[in-house]
């Protein structure tokens, strides 16, 4: 059965297998004190340009948003985020959990706007009883949205400065962080993210990594960052699990024969493996969508990445799910259902091909 | 370097890369739901003898405690744990983090006692007053503990007991299960577990795994697990992460060739690869015996597992730590102090070889 | 200087004070087991003709909330409100300190609408990824409405039915109950609530106590209530202070002698001081309106309760405030502004009449 | 029936009665805004000689030390306290309800020493492992203790330096402040607290308000903290309710007949009508303990207030118990039993010698 349901079907990247095979035996200290994590940090500090930035990993998207914004907000304040953020829906409350406050902003395909956030924190200051209410203390984005969008730059300007003027921290949620980062028109980069956010994370479960994400404070991480991680339950006793997935993420995607004893090789973030994995999903996303609008399947949204979305018939649907596994996104109205294709890191040009010749047989 | 400090320090069992290598490609659903699961969730139940028990794979220790102890608890209930139990004192805050105290009994040798835990119970429902006081709603032991001792088959059935007469469930942290289960004098075996505790958890971070620990309710688990497993965080999205390796893990440690198209053989807790590696930790573990006590180093208690603790001078510690990667475990008096080394799955004979050597050295 | 700026200016009904005075060197035990809270809930039990249902005291409106929504709830569960609910809005995020979600509806002048509440409980059931969001597990309604709006007892109805349709108990926050049960028009009593609801509280603050809410569970309290309420900070050690205000309020408007000895008077709703207070307020909004009305000043919504809104140009407002203190509610554009002029227990005619005054001076 | 169970059966001092009729027809604004309770705080600025100090009303002494004790605390971060203090035993897990641990220390007489704080806190530090551990990061005392003893000045600065040398606010609870400040062998005053300790609360539930707890914040208090208030479910609307009682016990306790719109009094603590109910307490709990050492009643430790304890064999406590309420202590041994007597502002003569000659009628 074919499957385009989301970008976490398969298990690794090759390159991973190879190198937890080649670390395997080799004794390593615990906690993510090692020296893959270490070597993985270094790797991301230069492909976000930043030579000061804290990094840290942690094993999934709710828990790196969890622990990040608990860190990140005083206990008088909630986390702003867009009505249909990830936080704000599908977490089952991992929020709520820690003691803070979704504050939801209008999404625009996905994105929350810097002007309605201005408007949503100056409205708060000018209320004479906002001390009766929860204060808007950081503000939380997804890059790519939920919706597979992506925010432009000067939109990233944007919401930086309100944040920073209203000194609310600007945490952005990478889960998919590499199918927006190589996507066509976008003009957003790894190190715009660490000069305009606060905190961030890079995704690895979404991207090739059996588990993973990279949590990037460019500017140095809350005080007794691991104490808070542990106290989530967060803390693994082999880090190394993450470092040798993301030391191998981060490196040059054409390896070149290093001598011997050489210092790993640092690169930009268009140079690494994890950018590359993300370059292919775009490629396969770009035939996809080609596809879909060859067989005339109308587009939910307009969307630039690795997520794409189609309205079909009721009818349509439960046809194509007997043949084809996609995500069933949401009701559009009586008659029709907006469903989700993914491609990923995995997928492969004949995958692509076999759907178009399945909806070609309809 | 040699390294004893502790039974996490290597990657995992070959078994497991070879299986992550073979499953690669393999599409699967997410969030647990894949196939690995389910078959790592068969074998598990089939070697505690529990065909009705409820699995879960979660990926590290603290993440299990404070998930299901969190899960067990009512709002106005605490756990009862030794006062140096994991929960009580390494973990954090994980426990209090989730809103519940941690109620401690004293230890013995890192174990409670079932009759100073029904005493405690029954001077609480004593107490006029306890409606202002917690609750003692679950109780939390580890086997082995701490110290590396364990609980007896009779102490099991005490504590067992005391609990269900007070509908306290009894939680127990297996994070080095396979090295109690193995080990030469136990009378404890999986299924033990399985009639006698409510929830348990047999840990793989420690016994061979990359990460990962599976929690077992034999009686059936909590109300919407997974939805709480998810408001903590916990959640993996690529849940085969934990599957693939507990499915080795619980396979027969000698695999046998399996007819084509057979179902994945089912087997004794014996007969599993999880306890083979406990029983090797645990022969490494004897010879190092043999080793400290021929270099009259004395032991700081008795442990029949992985762990083994002595007291050694300041000096010869300082020495000793140069070339040998130990735990410090605590400090005995001015001039001594207690340090503990672990075997694992991992250790080889001519580790403990060139211990024996380097101690004659001194 | 005029002060309608809301109904707890003042400190107590007079009647209060009396029985302050009356019983103030008589011992009684603590945490509200004394008997002037006895007598308190037995007459309440009788004003709502529910002779099971349990009564505890609380001091106050958001601990009122906070304390009975977290017990309501399971972990996995949050509390439905509309948008503008004060537990939505006003309380600085205490039910989410207790771990739980608020999921907003719309609101309509302050209400929601059963039917929306259905459709939002349905999609969430009907949703194949809700294991991975929060549990509508409580309905919270305020009523009167923080608009001063009223449901009407058939709207009530709806809305009990759909909560037990999907077993999420129904709570209605009574700050200002009085003010609705003595509203002209208003079909709602407080048997109908407590046939209706799940958990209410009978407001004393707003309505003429030094503090005060009483917390009635028409069908049981939950599971060891009093220790929920104490691990929230919220049991009061003189517990008499809560059960002398409201025996005093639950008791006969019209006092008649008693025979020495005779058990305190039991009587219907309609009957006590509680609803006199909440008569007498509306009488007196009554002539507010037609104070407001007579001066033109155009109303912002159409309240039948003790809350009056009012829009005024932002000029006016400025003068008002000068010489009349009134809550500002919210700009409506940037020249106008909503003030709510709200009367109370303790509002006088001569009130009503220097505002009279005073507005046609401007 | 004599009743000495506590010190809180009773309803409030008559002065305190006498200004809540005085004020009662002010208008006042709210959630602690008003005169009443501006005036009580120069009050007790005054009588702390802590012209700087922040004082706020809370309600209970549950809620104080749960509300300051959160607001002291950073999240990672757990409270010191004697294993016998409030905190640690008798508040239901409130402490952990927000998500801390309390960190016992052994009890000497209900206090704790500084020498073992010190230990501790250095203990903690110089483990290699405490980023996995709860970091002390507040102390907590009680003053008088639960026991009724109290710490020697010498013995709180020798507290107050360990604290400031590792940056731990010490916090003191002060339900029963009065009774030690007037105990005739105590060296410690208003201004030693205000001086050596971060917070603390003077209280008023036991000493003669109806309800009602005093926070002091010498040295200026938390972040947003009326918010933290109002997040915990603790913040009165009508706030003059705390105000007016304690303007009324920190006035002189001789009232001098004031010029007309003179400032109110402002002096020492040892003049305030709030010291004065303490010695009187003070006074009848010396007459107590003469009647109760009179009728060889041994005593179970030797308390310095008002709060007296003795042992009694169980038959002489059974037939005690029909005739005077008494506190069960604790069970001292198979036979006999710990039972407290208490003393308060309203303890009158003529009890005491009722219950001498009750005593004698054995």
């Amino acid at each position: 059965m074919l499957a385009f349901e989301n970008d976490y079907s398969e298990g690794c990247h090759p390159r991973i297998l190879e190198a937890f095979a080649r670390t395997n035996f080799e004794s390593a200290p615990g906690y993510g004190t090692d020296r893959f994590c270490a070597q993985a940090a270094a790797r991301i500090r230069s492909a976000c340009n930043a030579p000061d930035a804290s990094v840290f990993f942690l094993t999934g998207g709710t828990q790196a948003n969890q622990v990040v914004i608990d860190a990140l907000l005083k206990p008088w304040e909630g986390v702003v985020a867009a009505e249909t953020g990830h936080v704000a829906v599908h977490e089952a409350g991992a929020i709520e959990a820690t003691g803070h406050k979704v504050l939801a902003l209008p999404q625009h395909d996905g994105k929350v706007n810097a002007g309605e956030l201005r408007e949503m924190v100056e409205s708060f200051y000018g209320d004479a009883n906002h001390d009766h209410m929860v204060f808007p203390g950081a503000v939380y984005i997804s890059h790519p949205t939920e919706f597979g969008t992506l925010y432009a730059l000067s939109e990233l300007e944007e919401l930086s400065a309100v944040c920073r003027a209203h000194r609310m921290p600007l945490y952005v949620d990478g889960a998919r962080l590499a199918y927006g980062l190589a996507a066509p028109g976008s003009d957003v980069t790894l190190p715009d993210l660490a000069r305009l956010a606060d905190a961030f994370y890079i995704g690895g479960t979404k991207v090739g990594a059996l588990c993973g994400e990279a949590v990037v404070f460019p500017h140095g991480e809350p005080a007794h960052f691991v104490t808070q991680v542990k106290s989530h339950g967060a803390l693994l006793a082999k880090g190394r699990l993450l470092g040798v997935q993301f030391d191998a993420l981060f490196s040059p995607a054409e390896p070149e024969g290093a001598a011997a004893g050489a210092a790993p090789a640092l690169c930009a973030a268009e140079d690494t493996l994890y950018y590359a994995l993300g370059a292919h999903a775009l490629a396969m996303a770009e035939r996809l969508k080609r596809v879909l609008a060859a067989h005339d399947l109308p587009f939910y949204l307009d969307s630039p990445t690795n997520q794409q979305f189609v309205v079909l018939e009721n009818g349509a649907y439960e046809r194509l799910r007997e043949r084809v596994r996609v995500s069933f996104w949401e009701r559009v109205d009586a008659k029709r259902t907006a469903v989700r294709f993914a491609t990923s890191w995995a997928t492969r040009p004949e995958d692509i091909e076999a759907l178009d010749r399945l909806l070609g047989d309809r």
